[in-house]
């Protein structure tokens, strides 16, 4: 599609069908990533689980590096937008929700790309700048879910306290199911931030 | 050495050499996961690293995940150590030495092997049970240093949510320099902690 093609133009068949390759794209790239990790995860292995040709896959992502770090972006993304969708809860709820976050398969997929990143220098500043963006973004909505007044002391780092919680129950749950004690560590602790939230 | 060897002769100057190489074996092998994470951390590159040679190396460790899972206990029993002879302290400042556990070169060594073994099969249950039995000790050091009464309802939960947190402001920390947030966090969840703790 050229400088010159008329904006309508990008909701034709062909753009649809574009689209959806690099969604389908996107998805299998997480999913890879999350099972066999950054080592096994090449371009080629997601265009074969995603039905495109290797070519195809090129288009939309010259590099292994653009493919991964938009995956995630895309899988943050809808998570994010599922959040942000979420009915107003009790804080309880609320912080539950956002531990779920960090138990999935995007979460997996993420920690995969970070680790890979420390020892990476090509993937190591697009992922620092990724989580940087992911995370003020996700603490965006968890103070107004939680409908938290960061102008009084000790609100924020409560709140980045609750996410840093999160991010390890995620980690505790990479190698084995976690979710009985987590449950009882997230009520606890749910519980506990009441102070800090006022 | 034999099985009819006398123990006094573990204690001869050959014994000491073997154990002085095995040592220099498994800080080099952490400092290497640390640096170069799992992929690129073979016996070679740790043995060579180490200035031993690769058949010794092998005679101490048969197999990378042999030699590997042998850092990082190592490691881990090391930091054990020095958090146990830790003078008394105020609460905030063992949540504080806690948090130190995870931002250092052991949780990132630590962190590279647990991201490995979640795909590779020959690793994984060698890691869950490593990971089990140093979060185990983790645990029972913090009861301690915190002066917790676990008989309490919620207090267990407490120290357990403590090295979640833990765990995720050291992953936080893995792409970027993150102390400075880190203090305001853990300053306000030590005293969160607090009314957990009773």
């Amino acid at each position: 599609m050229g400088v010159l093609t008329p904006p309508g133009a990008a909701h034709g068949p062909k753009q649809d069908r574009s689209r959806a390759t690099r969604q389908r794209l996107l998805e299998a790239a997480v999913a890879c990533l999350a099972e066999v990790g950054w080592a096994g995860s090449t371009v080629s292995v997601v265009a074969e689980r995603a039905g495109v040709s290797r070519g195809a896959a090129q288009h939309h992502f010259p590099t292994r590096e653009d493919l991964f770090t938009a995956a995630v972006e895309y899988v943050a993304e809808e998570r994010s937008q599922a959040l942000r969708e979420l009915p107003p809860q009790s804080r309880p709820e609320v912080v539950a929700a956002l531990v779920d976050l960090y138990t999935g398969p995007l979460f997996r997929a993420a920690l995969q790309l970070w680790v890979a990143a420390s020892n990476e220098e090509q993937l190591r500043p697009r992922v620092t700048e990724l989580e940087a963006r992911v995370g003020r973004e996700t603490h965006r909505i968890a103070v107004r879910l939680l409908e938290a007044d960061e102008s009084v002391p000790g609100v924020r780092e409560t709140v980045q306290g609750l996410l840093d919680t999160a991010r390890g129950l995620g980690l505790a749950n990479v190698l084995t199911d976690d979710a009985a004690r987590r449950r009882r560590v997230v009520a606890q602790w749910a519980a506990l931030a009441e102070h800090g939230l006022g």
